[in-house]
Formats: C-alpha cells, sequence, structure tokens
C-alpha cells in the first residue's frame, strides 16, 4: 500500500544527512565535551561548531543559542526563565504575561501553572482567520507587563503572526513608559518551532528577545530543541534545571552532542532551500486545494490562505467526524492529524479552532494536512482519491 | 598514538547495538508517537517497550518510569516536583530536604536554588571514605523532611552508600512519626547514575521511591535520562517542564523516540552482562592499582576500595598537580579526569575530595581513572607506562 505522510507539522523524518552527522558523536567522537582531554575537546568543538550554525541562522552570536531537550522546554525557560530571573532580582507584585489564545499548549499551561505564584495571564483573542487581535494586545500592556509570548506561525492552522508589528507595538510602549528612561521589560518571545522552515527567522528583523526553536520539525531528531536568547536579556534570566552549569548557567546537563550537531546540519539544510521549498510546497498545497474543492466543495478552508505557512491546509469536512476521518484515511496509507499531535492520542476537539470562533461541530470535523519536503503531486493525487473514496 | 579512555565516569561511547537500536527512529519510523496514525503507532509501541524495559530492570512497572532530557533533568524533577507538588497541595511552612555532601552538583546546586522558597537543606558530611556518616544522617530527619536524596555511588571517588540501610531507617523515622498512621513523606530519592552499570539497582531491595538513571553512563547516548517513580509517589509531583502532558503529565515535550529505544538497548545490555562485567573490571582495576603501588609507591587512593564502584580508581599525586598531569597524560593519548567532568573545564579542586576531610592540596593533586568495558590489561599496562614516564 501507498503510504503518504501529510503530518509533518507533528513530525518530519531526520534527513539522511542529518543522520550523517549525528553518527560520528555516538561512537568515535563520545568524550564529555566539558572534559579537558583530547576526547573531550573533539566533542567540544562539535557544540561549538553548532551553536554557532543555530546563531547565523537567526543572525546572532553563538552566545545566544541555549540547547535544550525539547521545544516545550525552551518555551518553559522563556516563560519560567524571565519569571524567575525577575523573583531572584527583587521581582514585582503582580507581573503580567500577555499571550495568545492560539498558542501552543507548552505556553498556554505553562503560564496557568504561574497563577500560583501570582503571576498574571492575558490571553489575547484570535479573529477567524486566526489573527491576533491587535487592538487588545495594546490595550494588555501595562506597566506589570514582563513578558509578551506570540508564536511566530501557529502549529494547527498554519497562520502567520505579525512578529514585526508586535514588537513595534512593544518598542514604542517601552518608550512612552519611560520616556527619560529605558526598560528592557516586557521581553518579547516568539515560538518559532512551526515557522522556521519556510520563513525568516532573523531575530533582530523580527524584533524579539526570545525565539523556541526545534530540531524535529525542519528533519531533525526528536529529543532537541533551542532557545535564542538576546544578549541583554541573558543576564535576567535564570535556569529552571539546575546543576553543573552547562550553557552559560542556563541549562545544566551533559551536552546532546550528537542532536547538536544534527541539528545544526538540520538548520543548514533549512537554510540553503528555504525559499525554493517554500514556493515548492506552497504550490503543491495550492493545488491540493483547488483539487480538492472541485472534487468536494462542501469541504471548507479553516484560516485564510493569506499569512498562512505553505504547508498547512486545515480543513473542515461538515458532516463528519475528525476521528473517523483520520482512521479511515490511514488505513489507507494517509497519515494526517485532527490537530495538534501531542493531544491527539486523547479524542478531544481543537481548542485551536474553538479559539477561532468556530462551533465545536466544526472543531472537531476538521483535519490538518501538512505537506513536507518529501511530498510529491503524485502523493497529493493519491491524498485526494482517498478523501474521495472515505467522503464517498 | 595509543589512545586509552579512562574516563568511563564522565561518558562511554555508544555501544553499537545501542547505535543499531536507535537508527530505525531516525528515517524509518519518524511519527509522533501521539499521532493516532501508523506512522505515530509505530513509534508509539517503541516507547512503550523501552519504557517497560527500564522498569523491568529497576523491578518497576512501566507506568513508573518518566524519560527525561538528561539525568541532571531527572534530579531536578526528583527535588522540585516533590517540593512544587507539596505546594500545590497544601505545603509546609518550612519544609527540609536531607542530602549528602557528596552529591552531584544537580542535586546540591538544585537544593540551594530551593533556599529562595523557604526549602531548608540539611547536608549531611561523609566520612574520609566517602561514606555518609550515619549518626547524623538519623539526626537530621524531622517531622518537616519531605524529601532525602542520597546518591547509590559517588562519580568522582566510586563510594557505595547504604542505600538500603537508609531506606530502612526512613521507614523506621515514619512509623514512629505517625504509630497509628501511615506518611509517604520523607520522600527517598536516589541518583543511581554511576552505580547501574555495576551494581543491582532493583527499587525495592534499595527501598527507594525515586530513582535516577543516565543512558550516556552505561553506553547510551548522551541527552536522555529517566526518573523512577514509585506508583504511591506520583501523584505527590508536579511536573517542571509543563505543556502537552507527555509523560503521565510530568514532562512534556515530544518523545525522544531514537534516545528511548537506545536508552533500552544500553540498560538490556548492562542486563546480561553486568555481575561479569563488574568482576572483569573491578580484577583490572585492582590490577592497576597493584602495579601502580609498586612503581610509584608514593602515590595514594582516595577513600576505601571497599564499598566502591568496581571501575573506579581516584589517586592522589603528592607534589604533582593534576591539572599537570592530566595534560601530559593526554598528551600521550591517556584521558582521565581531575574529578567530575562537568566541572572540569573549570580549573576547580574537587569539593568532593575537600568535603571527604582531605586538603586542598590533596584535592587538586588527585586524579579519577574510571575503566569502561573497553579497557584491557594491555591498556592499563600502557597507562602505567605513561604515568611512570609523566612522574618521572
Amino acid at each position: 500500500m501507498r503510504k503518504v505522510y501529510l503530518d509533518h507539522a507533528a513530525s518530519t523524518p531526520v534527513d539522511p544527512k542529518v543522520e550523517s552527522a549525528i553518527r560520528p558523536y555516538f561512537g568515535k567522537y563520545f568524550g564529555n565535551p566539558h572534559s579537558m582531554h583530547q576526547f573531550g575537546q573533539a566533542t567540544s568543538r562539535a557544540v561549538f561548531e553548532s551553536r554557532r550554525t543555530l546563531a547565523e541562522a537567526v543572525g546572532a552570536s553563538h552566545e545566544e543559542i541555549v540547547f535544550t531537550g525539547s521545544a516545550t522546554e525552551a518555551n518553559n525557560l522563556a516563560i519560567r526563565g524571565i519569571w524567575k530571573g525577575l523573583k531572584r532580582d527583587g521581582g514585582l507584585k503582580k507581573p503580567r504575561i500577555v499571550t495568545f489564545s492560539l498558542e501552543h499548549e507548552s505556553i498556554l499551561n505553562t503560564c496557568k501553572d504561574l497563577a500560583d505564584e501570582g503571576v498574571e495571564t492575558v490571553i489575547i483573542p484570535s479573529d477567524r482567520q486566526g489573527l491576533i487581535n491587535m487592538e487588545k494586545f495594546k490595550k494588555a500592556l501595562n506597566a506589570d507587563t514582563i513578558l509578551v509570548s506570540v508564536m511566530h506561525a501557529n502549529n494547527e492552522v498554519g497562520t502567520i503572526q505579525p512578529i514585526a508589528k508586535i514588537a513595534e507595538i512593544i518598542k514604542r510602549f517601552k518608550a512612552a513608559l519611560i520616556p527619560n528612561g529605558y526598560t528592557l521589560y516586557p521581553i518579547f518571545h516568539t515560538d518559532a518551532v512551526q515557522s522556521f522552515q519556510y520563513l525568516d527567522c532573523d531575530a533582530a528583523k523580527l524584533g524579539v528577545d526570545l525565539m523556541t526553536l526545534s530540531a524535529h520539525k525542519i528533519y531533525g531528531p526528536k529529543g532537541i530543541g533551542a532557545l535564542y536568547i538576546k544578549k541583554s536579556v541573558r543576564g535576567m534570566m535564570a535556569p529552571i534545571i539546575t546543576g553543573t552549569g552547562q550553557e552559560g548557567g542556563l541549562r545544566s546537563g551533559t551536552d546532546n552532542v550528537p542532536y547538536m550537531a544534527g541539528f545544526a546540519k538540520a538548520v543548514e539544510l533549512v537554510m540553503s532551500s528555504r525559499i525554493k521549498e517554500s514556493k515548492r510546497v506552497g504550490d503543491l498545497r495550492d493545488y491540493f486545494w483547488q483539487q480538492l474543492k472541485k472534487f468536494a466543495p462542501k469541504v471548507l478552508v479553516n484560516g485564510s490562505l493569506e499569512d498562512r505557512l505553505p504547508n498547512n491546509l486545515s480543513l473542515y469536512f461538515p458532516g463528519y467526524k475528525a476521528h473517523d476521518l483520520l482512521i479511515r484515511l490511514d488505513l489507507s496509507g494517509v497519515g494526517v492529524s485532527p490537530g495538534a499531535a501531542c493531544s491527539s492520542r486523547v479524542s478531544k476537539a481543537s481548542y485551536v479552532l474553538e479559539e477561532m470562533g468556530f462551533p465545536i461541530e466544526r472543531a472537531s470535523g476538521s483535519l490538518r494536512f501538512s505537506l513536507g519536503r518529501a511530498t510529491k503531486k503524485a502523493d497529493i493525487d493519491y491524498a485526494i482519491s482517498v478523501i474521495m473514496k472515505v467522503l464517498g
């Protein structure tokens, strides 16, 4: 049976070149990079070079990259690290975090978890297209706001948020707050896990202080993430995992050298083909939608096709249950997701679609198709034929 | 030039069989294990089986194993997770953690980090052999003690702590505390990172509630650890990394499927050869020491040769600086460590030897030799010849 994987937003296969970059650090170069001998020097160099590759890809310098065990950990470090750093340095009585209703659960649940410690979270709603409500965002900023966290692109519907515009608003807010002085708060964080494959993630152009990256969404391995931390912000953070002080004190634990090398290779591959691949996948996605519309005119797209990741197609199948469709597609070898992968083993409706203002029927009748590097026109044609068969 | 790696306590090379267990989960089976389709089912099964392998190795059931991004993270989860769970459930005003002066920094620095939150840490001293002072330990337990954390075996001098005896003392303390009732506090945690390769780590036999394991000390990859959590204790813990709720809610982040499979294979290899390999390495270590003593009678062992991991030899070279010796050994291809790897890029003396009561001269004149699976008699002979050359 033909297998067509259309769930690249959930995870991607490791590129053979990435695997080749990883393997030398299993058996050949295995020293602890913090060991002084030559066994350690070989891996220490790999860590440095990997860090530099990631840094360059976001227009940063090597000491602005902290490797973590996942993007979820990087999101936790961004939020908890800023809050913990502030507490350490004196704190605020009622600190505020401003975030967005369509964020990944590693943002939303982490903010929620800090409520016990007196951190107030203001969640800005989305419009029907999946875009943050900018008026409400502006109003949410106050003098106690320590952090703004808005994702670069959504994992379920692919909507791209106006990060540079948000950065500009924050900048003006800061200037107005202290007209004759300077404040680093609110810190601006973006989760660029889904966007890095397709969009320019230069930290300065986006205007962010913190940015989360993930390897396994860009054909690197599962189990490594990174947080870009602007130099001026670093000292304001505290670690959430403590020990012997790796990653400049911000994340203890023996360096995952093989995956760092693999992550760097995955980043290199993105950087060398990003624009071309975005165009290719975007054309293929548009073809998918145009064809499907012809055959199944009742199917609807969730969100706008503008301001959207080129590989994402979130579709509503009126009168069907996403769960049933998914299983029937799977039986024909087509792998898709009812929403985000992380939560899909529990059969609950997508909170993202509900937060976009769609009724529960639509949230539970929608599937996410996410294309990837290996997706070809023949795969799309096959997927369409299977969908048509399933819809009857 | 011959290369002799005698720093297995810092890290070990990935066993080729482990690498073979890892690789299918890079390009072949790559689905997110939380995806419902067949791509996810293949990896979901691997996660389950890996978890079960680890569980069986410590006499536990699969739901008692939580995978983490490092042993450091597992130690953080043990300490912070218990404290955070208690806070959530109502808390104590002045909770106490009882630990040991020779613990790894991921224990000591994490306890220190909680001082700001009102957690009191009592650090039990070591004797000259590296053993915990049991009288002081007994006295340190009080009604507010929420956690005891004592390592199974030390990373620098290899001393094996009497974990089962400590468990017995805790059990009696609990019984005396609430004669007609029952208390789960203090929870008993052990860091078994260094011991797992050589010692029985059955959780019930040791009498522990929590136990930390690491892959890269047992010929698995760097970047994965695990925490055994006794079923009755699980509900008392809170996660330190939050998100979509993987690992039964205790550690969010996409599962590192390749490394989980590799970790399980590494554990399997340990279990199938532990007793034999302990004997072999122990004999080799004893041979090393007997030969060296003949040629360099001034050299001294740090700690007792009893109650010690079979692969560890921590030696004091009177009149020499560890740093200089290390570099000169390295130039001849012999890789050793001045103490723990994690801190050795900064040239500071071993806190472990100082805490054992040795003067700073001894702490800064000592080297740790740690043998491993690939170490042969010829390697030891070579190392001795190099040491003799270096000592002049």
